[in-house]
């Protein structure tokens, strides 16, 4: 197979199918979701055989357990892909919304409408339920969606894609809506990320080495998610019991996540206030403590941090803790080692809170909230299809509207410039 | 001078500036905006004297008659800086806008606030008003910039940077907030576009051939505008009156703007009505007409148009015309050959019109207006940085807005994720 040719075949009917997609009503959308959601219901003995295909491929390949458990497809999972559908089937349509729709002294009347963006290319590794995940959220969005998935996953994906073509049909919307690349060929995802004239816009969904490459090779634009080094400070002004539930859950309530808290920033004046019952309560956790020469003249048995700390995401029960001055030396030391993830202050103090709010350059800024909030389900967006920690286009936690954009649009009577 | 090293020192001080400019009141920038202004009535005399360097540079360096135009500055010209600068003063500040704040069930309210983008960098050619212009609107939204404009204006654009950093000084912001490139050497544009670390954005203001040479090299994210190739419609149901006056408005207000018209189409039922007046006033105008086949069975003496004219812009007293069946065969051609720049419907019908709106992917779409209203200050921006024909971040005339970004905020009372 000649992959250039292949891709550019793909990419050119995506584009075609897109406009149909722009067009789109919202209840043919909707049909489409839930015809997909049926089909995948009748095909649940195809999806678990294809599957155990690709299991069966993944062991003698020497894939390694956290490997093999993402890449299996259960029934619980495949409740969730039915399930998911269903969800976003029943979010509002972005598309076409009109806002600040007003009148100019010239006569005319100018507003922005909400469009979708086109092609979106989603790369993703080998979790098949991401397949259905984004091709959802970008058939809603009014969007055509070319998916990568991990050669792992190929069986299984192909399987998926099956059932949303079904319902693609079902609905009377082009199947060139939702294409998964056929081969496993790398060349593929070269060819997908630098087709400016069929992709709009590509989503890596991945690891960091992953996400870095298709960042620096791809031309066409990129919605990225690097890693989370998320902190949590706690201000002088902090109420104990806030800044104790805070502390603990941001690190603890779920280790691999990339809003978990790595680095605790406390202030010096509530230090010996708050520090040994949490340490006791991150030691009961079986969480490892790297601290600051002053934080650990505070409690113990803490090892040194290194400068290297401080810029490790460990996504794992190691937390880095340092001693500040107070919100001046925590906010320097946020804006020059976050991944401009999540950071959140805990305090009781009015302007140290808006202060915080306004100089903490990062997608998501908190006042007395875990970090673990940060997620589009959290955040009421119904479903997301990454976190950016990009500034343009879309920060933080892209749902619906990130794969969307606004153009302008003009209502005149027949208004010409003098 | 090592151009790299320069470039990264340059790009270094920015971002530490542009942290100093994100936390800025909106009084100290506007300060800053009026000190430039009465720094540059102070420096009148100076100006005059650097503009009458490249002048003579530019002369001697055979520079044609259009480029010496856009390099001058006059007297007038000053006056329009410094009226520009209060302008910009005048405008809301669209840093730190809170919306959309909502409880979430979990306890903690979700919003957004907008935020700089943080460092822009600007590479134009030879007009030094370009210099004011984007300074202003840069620090307006609380962002540094490194600009870079044409080498034939550089003693222009130096003694205007004087100027700026005389204002910036004289309201307490960081004099490396706006920075103009000292080098003339073309190596420090490929230096600008590829420091992400330092750089957040690069709107590149000039020809194609320079945009497109930005937009294939920049490792940066790019706010660009390609070519204005943007088409007035004529449907079936147009009022004949309105159809006139947009048709002939479009074109001839002016013929080198990116917003004028190039390709006028026309629905078959209202052609013979509505062409022989048109062509005569277009010819009365001065403007060449480049017809398909049905059109020059209507009026005689047209040009044919080859393939190639439905794709160029001219910029030029020229103008292709090509008649369509009806609406469906009109957004096939403009979704084929516009830019996405702006595309107008003359309708008096709901239905064709809505469509029209909704279908067209252009980054203005309107209707009974003319295409010469996509401009950032007739749309009520207040000023532009430019228009932008990607989808991505922002489309269409770029004002202050564009120049930010949104962050979510979260408020809570010590709440966690359960």
């Amino acid at each position: 197979m000649d992959v250039k040719q292949y891709m550019t075949t793909v990419g050119q009917s995506a584009r075609q199918a897109s406009r149909a997609m722009a067009a789109a009503k919202t209840g043919t959308k909707n049909n489409a979701l839930i015809a997909t959601a049926d089909a995948i219901e009748r095909a649940r003995g195809k999806l678990l055989a294809a599957n155990q295909q690709d299991m069966e491929g993944g062991r003698s390949n020497g894939l390694d357990a956290a490997l093999l458990d993402r890449l299996e497809l259960t029934e619980a999972r495949i409740d969730d892909m039915v399930e998911g559908l269903h969800q976003v089937a029943a979010l509002a349509d972005p598309v076409g919304e009109i806002t600040d729709l007003k009148y100019r002294p010239s006569g005319i009347q100018v507003g922005n409408m909400r469009v979708p963006l086109g092609v979106i290319g989603i790369i993703y590794e080998s979790r098949p339920n991401v397949t259905v995940e984004a091709a959802s959220l970008c058939i809603k969005a009014g969007n055509a969606t070319i998916l990568r998935g991990g050669s792992e996953a190929i069986h299984s994906n192909q399987a998926i894609a099956a059932c949303i073509i079904e319902g693609l049909a079902a609905a009377g919307l082009p199947k060139n809506a939702v294409q998964v690349v056929e081969t496993t060929d790398r060349a593929a995802v070269g060819e997908l990320i630098t087709m400016p004239d069929f992709v709009d816009v590509v989503v890596p969904r991945g690891g960091k080495g992953l996400i870095e490459r298709i960042s620096r090779d791809a031309t066409v634009a990129v919605i990225k998610h690097l890693d989370g080094i998320c902190h949590v400070y706690i201000d002088d002004h902090a109420d104990l019991e806030k800044a104790f539930n805070v502390a603990i859950n941001s690190k603890t309530q779920r280790y691999g996540t990339c809003n978990t808290m790595e680095t605790l920033l406390v202030a010096e004046r509530i230090a010996a206030d708050i520090l040994p019952r949490l340490a006791a309560a991150y030691r009961q956790a079986g969480v490892e403590l790297r601290v600051c020469e002053r934080i650990k003249a505070i409690i113990s048995d803490g090892k040194l941090a290194t400068e290297e700390d401080w810029k490790t995401e460990y996504l794992a029960p190691i937390l880095s803790i340092k001693m500040v001055d107070g919100l001046e030396q925590a906010m320097d030391h946020i804006n020059h080692y976050s991944s401009q993830h999540t950071d959140t202050i805990v305090t009781e103090n009015y302007t140290n809170g808006r202060r915080f709010l306004r100089e903490v350059d990062s997608s998501s800024v908190m006042i007395n909230a875990s970090t673990r909030f940060a997620d589009g389900f959290e955040y009421g967006l119904g479903a997301e299809i990454g976190i950016s920690t990009d500034k343009i286009h879309a920060r933080g936690p892209v749902g619906l509207e990130g794969l969307t954009s606004q153009k302008y649009i003009v209502l005149g009577d027949g208004e010409i410039r003098e």
